[in-house]
């Protein structure tokens, strides 16, 4: 079977309203797509809205009002992403949307009301794109690294940047392999925390970041690349699992886009070679004996895609981690989105604490 | 006929999605509101929403967690707010719920993230509150003056106020007469515009406010209250009518419940006693001449409750100023709260232009 057969069967099938009204996408847009009769009008959807948002935005910047240019085509790029997200099965679609969410993000970032860089890091034979983003006041400042999931990028995470930024700290989100624009060059690959390390190296180089203060925040996916990194880089200090998982044990258990979504990133399109490559390359108990420093695990007992077998394989694999928390919200779906507005601001707090003390 | 028998028949009367959303009401809060069977379980699920917020918020600031523990207390006011919002024909369980609102908020003020301060201006024999909220950088900051309508108050405009504050203005939300903690005190009045113009006294007497740059933006009933006051105190540079009208001759084809919010408001219980009140009371007729100051209309061309007639009404009082805009929206509803992530901004800007040139 390809993975590319796993179309997604209707818009209820992709339509996630925790995430998407937390990440930033306006409620208007948010019920206007609810409304779509067919799944085919998705993208399309989304696309227009994309175009309406980047015309108020160069508008607005035109006419110097770079505040609103830049939520703006922020809000253009978000479209893109929420479009492209889950469009597996026509994937010449999917990298469209995907270059067009980076290249809008790119043009608002100057705007944006955090300072907003974008840094290149060199590594090997690629470049790891990545937005640094600054809180008010004089540095150095702890900075966090966030990493998105299968398909969650660097620009869906503006708004829980807020959230750390609002508590003082600077953060780092970055696309890695088979995420966003690395996508195009890098598939997923077994040690994403190598290109964590690569872009520690570069944050410690800048003035802006205390060295001694860096901690990092994964979500979903990227759950398992923080604590991958935290276990491998004693540079970091704290360690946000958001909805991360043990190993792929549970793959066959997962929604039809979560299946093909996790075998279209690691680059096959057959699912029987796919689901293989997967399962030999996800196994934390490799890595989480040495997750010592304070970590926090935010997982949602109805979690479709990560069940609590894998919280119990993270429990286990921790036992020995005493300064480990693991927050299982007996109401929460993946990534408790269901419950953005309070988990959301705990995991920005733990950070908040754990790195400014 | 009792305007308390004007009861919203059933959760859709009152569910605003738009606004609610814009203003900041979680999404899932939203979601579980719209999901009630029954109007009459409304005020007691955003009470327990509220109780929740308010227990995180408590415990936040309990562990140093202050950031979160005002916007949680900031959440907690604003679903009393919801709860009570259209509960006219309770009253003592509406006076509750703004009770509420308003000690909830009062307490999140030291904790919120622009800096904001509790105002209490003795005026006459009453007193008018207010919050004032500091952009970040030095001042003296020009400053919007926010004014709330018929159930809105001035701890609805939290997201607007951030909106300002970006764009470096320093905002000032109050109650006035018939609004929020004041309707306890003080009914529904002709004369806001002095209201409006003891609260400038009050602001350029402040240092952190630049004296030469006040503008004032209403909505809904606080959009007439913002012409008549920029009509009547020179010392407002810049007027921003959000969904307002002109007089009250389209009464009786309002929804239920904005009839028995105008008729509570002022303090009557009998639909036609309030009904002859209010159109006596409003005549922006009598000041529109005056209003010469740059302003802005936005209006819904599918506003339900003060329709296209109120706006040309409007237009025509306005014939004569030339640094007068009437964006009328074709597809907008009430305040344009369907185009929330657009207006909003729109309007934010315009004000920032004016005042900061």
């Amino acid at each position: 079977m390809r993975s590319a057969d796993l179309v997604p069967e209707k818009v209820e099938a992709i339509l996630n309203p925790g995430r998407m009204l937390a990440d930033g996408v306006p409620y208007p847009d948010y019920a206007a797509a609810r409304a779509l009769d067919d799944l085919a009008g998705w993208l399309p959807f989304w696309a227009d809205t994309a175009d309406r948002y980047e015309d108020l935005g160069d508008a607005a910047i035109e006419s110097g009002n770079f505040v609103s240019g830049g939520e703006w085509l922020w809000l253009a790029s978000l479209s893109w992403h929420y479009g492209q997200l889950m469009w597996f099965h026509e994937p010449e679609r999917r990298e469209h949307g995907q270059r067009r969410k980076v290249e809008l993000y790119r043009r608002a970032a100057p705007f944006l009301d955090a300072a907003t860089v974008r840094i290149e890091i060199p590594f090997e034979s690629s470049i790891i794109p990545g937005y640094l983003r600054l809180p008010t006041g004089p540095g150095p400042h702890p900075c966090a690294i966030l990493i998105g999931g299968l398909e969650s990028t660097k620009e869906e995470s503006y708004r829980f940047e807020e959230l750390c930024h609002r508590r003082g700290l600077a953060t780092f989100a970055f696309d890695g392999p088979g995420q966003g624009e690395m996508f195009f060059d890098v598939k997923l690959v077994a040690d994403f925390n190598r290109y964590c390390s690569a872009v520690i190296d570069t944050l410690i180089s800048r003035a802006e970041i205390d060295n001694a203060r860096l901690g990092i925040l994964g979500r979903s996916l990227g759950g398992y690349y923080a604590m991958q990194s935290a276990a491998t880089d004693p540079r970091l200090k704290a360690c946000v699992s958001w909805g991360g998982f043990s190993d792929m044990s549970d793959f066959d258990g997962m929604p039809p886009h979560a299946r093909a979504g996790f075998v279209y990133v690691s680059g096959f399109d057959d699912l029987d070679e796919g689901r293989a490559y997967l399962q030999e390359t996800f196994d934390l108990g490799a890595f989480i004996q040495s997750l010592t420093c304070p970590t926090l695990l935010v997982q949602g007992f109805n979690d479709p895609i990560f069940p609590p077998h894998q919280t119990e394989l993270l429990r286990a694999g921790l036992a020995g981690n005493p300064k480990a928390e693991i927050q299982v919200e007996p109401d929460g779906d993946h990534c408790c989105h269901n419950m953005g507005p309070v988990v959301r601001r705990q995991m920005a707090d733990w950070l908040a604490r754990q790195l400014r003390g």
